[in-house]
């Protein structure tokens, strides 16, 4: 017996387009984000993987990835659960800032070890930073020591799997087809706890935009029968993971 | 202490707009839909009435209402909840009939009789018939006792409340101001038990399209303070009704 889980993360958003780190600002899709949505909702119904269940992250581009890709596959109906431990890495002091001018001040090592390290966080937030989160209404009921002022990709491990095991593992068990749509990083995490990855190998990972990636698992162990799953669109998604390695270089 | 409920019924849909009794069939809205939907979210920011959970039935139309007027007022990331408990009430035979046809071929006194008796349903819908719901993937999990071939509105009642004190009502007693997105006949049921409105009376009830109705609830008896509630744009949504009472004499 063996569990469906698809990962898809959010398609382009305003702020991937203009190369600006994003974390937890709730920026919305573009228009070819929203394309990327559909047509991952298409290859959904071209593979027969409708979903039961959809979890989200609190975010926007998640939350309209997944409305987007579910009316395209029929599935707008299905049960829906969200929280905030779905969420892209917060990305601190680096919130909104662009990626080619944080490279070109900041040197290429400090860069890639903001970008990739596993746990080395950027510095943190100040709360007066305009793209703060510390008076957003969706997070008012963390408490101060659960709401990230930056995270490292190890933190973002740390605050889902709670989460995978609490709330997704049990919709798996049910026999469910589960649909996880989240962001970049947070879908990392969850790959890397998946697969087993190591804290070094897990810098290499990158996962494209608005393309369902499908894990069979086994239902006693939650490991996958295959290690890295199978994507719904294998060319175009190692096209577009290179894309996503190159960010920040131009 | 009181609590804050908000009900929403969908934007015109495309079988609105082509007069057809719509019931269980799963159709779109329209872009006037969509707009009102937009509109309906407006007035929750302008009303400072910004729902913490969402309720919807299982079509289309209210889930897409729901999602426009949740992106429009900042709430797209609130908890949603879903039930087919919440749907329209099940035209029966009369599904993808139009209304304008029936009511010349069957007369004004029966037409009446099924469009607005409390009690006597429209005849039950084939299960071969296109609009028939019997191999639809959203309500496999329902046992055939439970899965409507016709309702009337008193069907409708008896079907709501359980999902009114089970689901709703524990998340206003949590002091949660809570969107119900859903169709005209459900939230008339749900109206008539609130406002304790007669059998005979609820047939002069008529809910516009796309207009916010906020009920302010005693926390204990969960019954209106004001009975009626109150529309957010009131003069607009007493032309609406109107108009939903002359649907059919076109």
């Amino acid at each position: 017996m063996t569990a469906t889980l698809v990962l898809l993360r959010h398609g382009e958003s305003e702020w991937n387009a203009k190369n600006l780190f994003t974390g937890w600002v709730d920026v919305d899709l573009t228009a070819k984000g929203e394309d990327e949505a559909r047509r991952g909702g298409a290859l959904l119904v071209e593979n027969d993987l409708l979903p039961d269940v959809v979890h989200t992250s609190r975010q926007r581009r998640a939350i309209r990835t997944a409305e987007i890709s579910l009316h395209a596959c029929d599935r707008h109906w299905i049960d829906v659960k969200r929280s905030w431990r779905l969420n892209e890495r917060h990305y601190g002091a680096l919130q909104g800032k662009n990626k080619a001018e944080t490279l070109a001040q900041y040197g290429e090592e400090q860069f890639m070890t903001w970008r990739r390290s596993y746990d080395v966080p950027p510095p943190p937030i100040d709360r007066d930073d305009e793209y703060s989160q510390a008076d957003d209404p969706r997070y008012a009921e963390l408490p101060p020591e659960l709401a990230p002022l930056t995270e490292c990709l190890k933190d973002v491990l740390d605050r889902s799997l709670p989460y995978w095991y609490d709330s997704i593992v049990p919709d798996l068990k049910a026999g469910k087809t589960v649909l996880v749509a989240a962001h970049g990083n947070s879908l990392r995490a969850l790959v890397k706890h998946l697969d087993g990855i190591s804290d070094a190998e897990i810098s290499k990972l990158n996962i494209p935009t608005g393309m369902p990636l499908r894990y069979d698992l086994d239902l006693d162990t939650m490991r996958p029968l295959k290690t890295g799953g199978v994507y719904l669109d294998p060319e175009a998604a190692e096209k577009a993971a290179a894309a996503v390695a190159a960010q920040g270089k131009k």
